[in-house]
């Protein structure tokens, strides 16, 4: 069934990616938005995305049975949290990136007072989005639900996820850091987000604790091959089609997969990881296709 | 009964003060968080605040018959959203301040790019606390209960609240604005989290809507005069005391109620407003007597 998913991938990836697209128009605030906030978050979210975590919020939810409607809120609000990550990443007091996706970083266009905000905003409105139940389809589900999944996606994007991971990045440097430091980086600052989404997904339908295990460790796996496979990129990856300079980690001397690794046994872990991830979901059936297939694509992705 | 409290005042803001302090000393991250974001969030929390907000939702939780101990996840959960306010506001793409009650602001001592991450933090672990019941004693409560505070809390944090206030603070200059552009600002900005946490207080204890409308009233009008109150302070307030250089928002040119009515009448409508707040307790009994006298408090307050 895994053979020859390169159409279905494609088809696949396009079609949760409209449906994001239009899931995020709708529960993005429209109304009482100061009109500079409301221009720089919707250039933020609507920049192009890949949409990784809520297609992987929604695949988590599909193979344990769930419908896809019902996963949206939750599938975009980890998407506004992506979202704000990367504004703030983009500081000129953190990574002092200019473009991001070929276009000029937040704070580049609207300035680096309105990016702060603009961030702020989306980690907060997420959080408006996951609790709000009259304006999503989540109130169809308990409050004891719906208040599983807050805990768990608060405590991937907080101290011990993913901004725990950041600051552990800005504060590594490059001196004598080991790969058990690079993999606790990127566990919290990448997977951290990434098991939340297929654990979130997964929680809306009451799945079983077996289930939910077998999706976390998915999740972890997946998360540090995620980011192998962007320090990769930022290495080999072709300039057009990332829209943006390659050779920038290496050039700001910054501790990753393939600088510590060299290239060869960086592609190896990349490769072991992501069989890994697809060896934890040996005890779903067909519906966890999609888990597998993007799994795969991760790995072949060139931008 | 509201004759000769002072002594009352004194007592009871510095037992609250006390309360709050260990309970945020009780429920700060101290587990994997790296060392340096740690500092800077514990040296942000613990810089002498005043705690209005976690004293305003103890206060109102009392007054609907709550008791404290149960508030005080809430409670503090709302100084952690001030805090990593404070930290954002003060950044130099912002107000660019140096000093902060008498200390170093946040970026001066940690740098700018752990005082956006401290501030992230801050704004996450506010809903870490709101949403993990096994480590709160938020756990006694309906699921229904504690996600109806979430979204209390997350909307007047988010764009329709504090962001956006700040949003619109940053945008407006001084050119043209009159005060309904004013206290929109400051509805949003200072306002909505002080209406969240009367709110939130009382929605802990399933207080009934006709209360619940009274402390919105209340918080309204108090988060005006709030907001007015330290806008004296900083033309007419002791440097000494209040641990900063007074005249800044006149040499920054910033739109302030003082610079745009007059002292005089600034002073009549912060009156008018504490009033307001009181009256709107009409309907309560002897156990809104601190919402009575923190209202006072707010406007009689030297720093």
């Amino acid at each position: 069934m895994f053979e020859n998913d390169d159409g279905f991938l494609k088809a696949y990836l396009e079609d949760r990616q409209k449906i994001v697209e239009e899931a995020l128009q709708h529960y993005l605030p429209a109304d009482d938005i100061p009109p500079k906030i409301y221009e720089a978050v919707r250039y933020s979210v609507f920049n192009g995305g890949k949409r990784i975590r809520p297609i992987l919020c929604m695949a988590a939810a599909e193979a344990v049975g769930g419908d896809l409607a019902s996963a949206m809120p939750v599938a975009c609000a980890l998407e506004l949290i992506h979202t704000y990550s990367l504004i703030h990443d983009d500081l000129p007091a953190m990574d002092d990136d200019d473009f991001r996706r070929g276009k000029s970083t937040c704070h580049k266009v609207f300035g680096e007072d309105i990016a702060i905000l603009a961030g702020d905003a989306l980690l907060t409105e997420a959080f408006v989005l996951l609790s709000r139940a009259e304006k999503v389809r989540l109130s169809g589900f308990s409050a004891e639900r719906r208040l599983a999944i807050i805990q768990e996606i608060s405590y991937a994007a907080g101290i011990g996820g993913m901004v725990g991971g950041q600051a552990l990045d800005v504060l590594s440097g490059n001196s004598g850091a080991d790969e058990n430091t690079l993999r606790e980086i990127h566990r919290r600052k990448t997977g951290a987000l990434i098991v939340a989404a297929v654990k979130s997904g997964a929680f809306i339908f009451n799945a079983g604790k077996d289930k939910i295990q077998a999706l976390a460790e998915y999740g972890i796996n997946l998360g540090l091959a995620f980011q192998i496979a962007d320090d990769i990129l930022n290495v080999e990856g072709d300039r057009e089609l990332m829209g943006k300079e390659t050779g920038s980690d290496a050039a700001r001397n910054k501790l990753t997969y393939p600088s510590l690794l060299g290239m060869e046994l960086a592609k190896e872990k990349l490769a072991r990881y992501i069989d890994a991830a697809v060896a934890s979901l040996a005890g779903f059936d067909e519906r966890a296709m999609p888990l597998v297939v993007i799994a795969r694509y991760i790995m072949e992705r060139k931008s």
